[in-house]
């Protein structure tokens, strides 16, 4: 065995180098250990190693030679990991020291060279920034994707007339398309802090190694070249002690889950009997094991549910980084599950909702599948429940004010108005033209016109209002938004 | 294909029953089911099933074979599950219908007849309650190891002066073992807390069925006794659909955690070069990838870390119940990762810092293994610290008030000496008693005694003060309570 | 210039004491003076010096006119406050300092000598526990209230029948009442919660002095009796760092407001046009500045938003805790907000929300105002939401199963039979009895009575069930159990 | 009793409106009132009112004559308000109807038609979003004098050696401005996020109505150009519903209170005794009641404290909305406290820190009072804390790299020669040359000039690095951008 062979890590179960008299506990090993959890960012280790490695050849400060080993190991090992067949070890304690590892035995001296002017500090931090980067893209493209099936149902319910509410109590007809696109504005607004916070991933920590950059001539721009990212780490202590990355992603994570809560919240409402305003196919609905009438919406309630998930790891990453010292402490590696979960949450929350509400795309045309062709509107019980509560009551304040009542004056006549209603049990468009007109000398003969839902409905032409001109114009502004996506 | 084995859960791939026209989607079956996780729950979910069981046969409601019959499929699928060899099946979604099946699969009707007057909504609860009640005597017996390691540490330290401080600052000479007492009293009210949330866990839900209660005359108080449960949940809407205990849990596990953080905070501190207070064997340390000269305390500041961890899975939950309607909703299915995590980071963190502080015990002689005897005290860099920041000054104010002096001109007096000294750069037992006496007229010959640091120590004999005597009859007192621990 | 008005305290606009060169700054001032807020702790702040005082007396420490001097003036301290007549200054600081430099103005050298063996660490964890023990009675009172109010209306609604749910789905029927006890018992384990916790609030920490505890002959005992104190907190410097009362208290918060939101959340929804279940008098409701139609639940509403204030005060305090080394720092003084608004908005929500739900009381008669008398239900509209479900499927299940056929053969037959029905539109009940008895040849003649609402209801007899004898058990356990609180 | 006085408004505390059979109860006024802490919204309300105004007299809505009724009542109201004249009364609610009452008394029939085309929901939803919109500016500017203040103090600190830790062990010794940068880079980040946010929340509500818009033809975008809007909700649901602006606020001032609890936790431990790397004026430092040494560097620990309040509120905001179907509920009305208290904490905060840090400014000339300088750089007691933990033994190893030696190997034998100095109780750079070169033949005879401190630090020139050249030129980087801050 010569001396590559017998590397400082290989002997690792002997103590960390020379220093030590004892090895870590095996209590220890599994305490501080990453790799159960950290070897999901392989790709990115070998990538930012790769990287680093042909900067390091570039500069001279390793030869073309250990630059070749290095990258014919690294592909091998990638090989392996792919095919499952690599063994990770805990007493490596993380992905990074499992692939150093596992190169310095294949390739052995360039192996031992890969981590000159670098440390786990600046290359952990490299490589979760590289695997988000990535992440972050795809939910960019999920977002746009949630968008487009909310927009699928909306392009066929503009005339649909829901009972908006406000406290839960009927207040305005407002279109079901309108309603929808209310999310829409949401996921949206969730897309732009995307991209706004991707440029604060999206920098390279390589560089700073431990703490204090390093005496090596490394040519750090071409790295962050080499890996697409946009800009360097500018201070060596913050590159390595910095997480606000995750913090900002997780909160962006609760923000898109309090939405998707929002929306979960709705659609159980609206499948709940005493609505019954949508129905959803089977395929998102469970059963019951003892009450066999079931069908339970509970896609929508978990996903509700999981914004809880969501908004702990928020709170789990804030309390991390409350109070920490520079430059990096060993608390920084916890910063990993919840960011993990944090991804995995809201993208396979985005894909599920997406498909039950718009339906599946078939990814060779892009249209939806006839037979998931997402949730089923239900007209006439919205119509009837837009029925119930005097929902037109300010529109006739409206027409009032129209012929010159002052507001507040209105606002009082028509109260009047409801209660007369109420005592018999009509709605205002029921009440007999001339009990209206009773109510104030202002009403006039057109009125009942105004009281209808359609009516109200078309009234309310203002910028951003529910009359379906504007909605068709919303929905036209979207899909150009979106084309691109 | 005779009845036995064409039950409803053997088709489930079919979709849930015969009201269901489509099998669910693959996305919505990863998406929702469980089995993943609260496979965890096996054991308590047979046990629970037996208890049942056992009751339906006692009842009439199933026959003395049903009972055998179930008792022997049950023990059949322990045996496999306990070898690795079930097979966990994703369209079963979850432990239970798992178990289930694979019951009916062995036995035919019986297992058809296990579900009799129950629903997977006080199934689930009940396991959950059976597990967590097991884990929390558990973490009983891990608490009382903590304070016992503390302890250890604390009996060999009664002597040893440790600058106390406030504010970081240097305030007042403590024994380094009353330091350590502050946090047998932090771990004592968390086993209070733990005792006092298990009476609250320790209910049984089953034979609330679905959410109403169930028209099979089951005899609760029997399941309740089999499995050793304190009482029965005494609503049936409320049995399925409480999740306190597991809010309370995680605030229970929060407040250790913050414990847990603060004492190792103070051991990094201690750790530090500009302490050295303390040290660690090496066991508990690790290496820097760059740094040779590194040895890390990673365990205290992994430990400090996880707290956010826990923390994140309190918010979590909350979050999960907040404005949840009665009775069970899908949400509910998230109350179980947080709820294991928490108990799992708890446990560990728990005997790792214990055995770091403590040293390792052998489980045979019940004495410390002289191998891994726990953290090493430094008297001497205690001592010179507490030497530094004029931690005897009130007692110089106290000797004054002794001598009549009212204690707000004396705090005053004392100021000027404080200055005196520091122009001189002197501590003030250093100053010539003629300096002191020209303070206040009423500073006495004796004085010089009250600013020595045993002095100091000494004299605050108060109870729970910082005393050698005082210390000692805490110890003791600790031990005793703890003795049957 | 006699020494009574030259005190240390009343010259602190000139710096701290002789050690400081410069007064504070004024906007130090500001950011760390706590008057404007904890002044809230006068009378604790004042019962806990004359406490302090007496015991000083007794022990000889000071002198019985001391004592005299000190109760007088505290005595005239208390009246100018409670008239609104003290003057609170900004450069003293906190409550401590303002009433003890108050003092020294009044009685001179007596005053000064108050803080003898005493800080303000310890001093502001007395007050605040002293305050914190008051208040939990006052809580324990109203969490009774609230389980009263739950009461009344449900002993007027043992045979109002509702549509149980689970998912929002109609799962059974339920009790009316039987629902409402479900919050009673969520109430119930608050209100244990609540006295677990005070026993661990109700522990003294005067005598801890800084940190250290202190050099005069205390009796700590005594003090504790005349305050109430169980017992006194056993480990100096954990008595003036320990904040975990305030965590704990505001975790037992958190979980009363998740109640009272989901408690809300049922109140908004059963108030919407399409439950209609209940009625709310105008005094609880408020209209729109726009809508005159609306009358809105906007205290339930309320109710259910303030729980997310209390939940973030309980994060606020983890987070101010974590990784906090001893003893005392001043990010303590954080501490006193969220748990002042925390006692508030749990004393004023359940206040309001018991008189919602369960009328005002005469405090002269222990009556119900009859102007006041709490929500009103709306049995008919409960009615009829629950027969639109098939609520009584599991029924029909369970008949089968009473004639021999396995629960799971049951489960699916019966899946059928749903079918049926839906197909024709009608609820099972009203299946003509051939098409029944043709879905399994064990439906018997008698299977009708069981697929009511009535038979469905009653049949779940079991403890913990919604059969009306059952419930009116449950409400008679609840009276008892409350009798005396 | 003419028109004007007898508003509805006027009327309210005998009910909402005719449909109101009784008044609000008035514990119900007391809890669901707002107009305690939103009067501070005042001036947004009456600019708001103002624009609205002035276009429903532009489109024709209103007369010219009722806009210059209501121009001429508002500026009463604001003159009034200002000078603390005004009544606010609780039956009125919130500051939207006290001040449009009072307008109608004032004006009369003018000041009923003010609320044509408007609801509460969308006026307050503008009028916090006008509010914040402004205090944003203040805080960006805020941000950016924090970053100056750091970067004074950096300016004169370039050349003096901190040891730089990870895990609070010593690591590499580093510049003190390039640690400070550190900071400035979390700052800058934070300004980045404040700039993204306020994109969305400079978005104008007013138009959505009570949530579906308005029948009136209003022109919003003149209403948007005259507040200062950059564009429109586009949505009326979303508009009165959206608090995601509220919840990114917050987030980022928890960041940006991350980050300060980091510096204070620094600047704590520097005043600390046992490291003595800094000093505050007195004017910053507090004594304490009881010790006459102390001088506590509470406004660190504060600020440090202060980040769980401002964590708090980002949690209780997350809560509020989550789950909250569309659109606006009473829920909302908290959104408003913990909004306001972060924007007063997160301003108050970076005041103060900005000033002790990097002294006060003289607002005249833009110089630093040179009585209030900011911290005080200790660099003796810097270096001679870098000289103890073996702070260059990263660069012996990277000497023998630069020998040819693998890294791995190095690293190892550089472990041999730490543990060497060790047991003489040397540094590396007081081991002979001969010990260093017996360490392994690759040691050259230049080895003794890269084990200083000062070697070390200016061996470090990779970018982001923390060699002297380099920490100059980021200096110089930030002056640039920060020059039109």
């Amino acid at each position: 065995m010569n001396a590559s062979s017998d590397s400082q890590l290989q002997r690792k179960d002997q103590g960390w180098s020379a220093l030590f008299s004892e090895p870590m506990s095996e209590l220890v090993q599994r305490y501080t250990a990453s790799v159960g959890f950290d070897q999901r960012l392989w790709r990115a280790d070998i990538r930012g190693s790769l990287a680093h490695a042909r900067m390091l050849g570039r500069q001279g400060l390793i030869s073309a030679q250990d630059v070749a080993d290095i990258e014919r190991g690294l592909a091998d090992i990638a090989t392996e990991i792919e095919a499952g067949r690599f063994e990770w070890k805990l007493i490596l304690e993380d992905v990074h020291l499992n692939i150093e590892a596992a190169l310095t035995q294949r390739v052995g001296d360039a192996g031992k060279r890969l981590h000159t002017g670098r440390s786990r500090n600046d290359q952990v931090a490299t490589d979760i920034r590289l695997w988000l980067r990535d992440e972050i893209d795809g939910l960019a493209s999920l977002l746009a994707a949630m968008q487009l099936a909310l927009l699928r149902v909306a392009e066929r319910s503009v005339d649909v007339i829901l009972p908006g509410f406000t406290h839960m109590q009927v207040a305005q007809p407002v279109s079901f398309a309108h309603h929808l696109l209310a999310y829409v504005e949401m996921f949206a607004r969730d897309a732009e802090r995307l991209a706004d916070l991707r440029k604060r991933v999206n920098r390279l920590p390589l560089g700073a190694a431990a703490l204090a950059g390093t005496s090596y001539a490394l040519d750090r721009a071409s790295v962050a070249a080499e890996l697409g990212f946009d800009a360097l780490c500018e201070n060596s202590l913050d590159a390595v002690s910095d997480r606000d990355f995750a913090i900002e992603f997780t909160a962006f994570g609760s923000l898109v889950m309090v939405h998707v809560s929002r929306l979960a919240e709705e659609i159980v409402l609206w499948m709940s009997q005493n609505f019954a305003f949508i129905n959803l196919s089977d395929r998102y609905c469970t059963g019951s094991s003892i009450m066999p009438q079931k069908r339970n919406p509970d896609v929508a309630e978990l996903a509700r549910g999981k914004s809880g998930r969501v908004v702990g790891h928020l709170m789990g990453l804030i309390t991390l980084m409350k109070g920490q010292p520079l430059a990096y402490n060993k608390d920084n590696q916890e910063d990993k599950e919840p960011l993990f979960d944090t991804v995995d949450t809201v993208r396979d929350t985005l894909r599920i909702m997406a498909e039950m509400v718009g339906g599946a795309i078939d990814p060779a045309t892009g249209d939806v599948d006839p037979k998931n062709p997402g949730l089923t509107v239900q007209p006439e019980a919205m119509r009837s429940a837009a029925l119930k509560g005097y929902a037109t009551a300010t529109d006739l304040a409206d027409h009032l004010v129209k012929h010159g009542v002052p507001f507040r004056d209105a606002h009082e006549v028509v109260a009047h108005g409801v209660k007369l209603a109420m005592e018999r049990g009509l709605d205002l468009a029921e009440l007999p033209l001339a009990d209206l007109k009773a109510l104030h000398p202002q009403v006039g003969d057109d009125v009942l016109s105004v009281l209808t839902l359609e009516g109200s409905l078309s009234a309310r032409q203002v910028v951003g209002g529910t009359a379906p001109v504007r909605v068709r114009e919303q929905i036209a502004r979207h899909q150009a938004r979106l084309a691109g996506a």
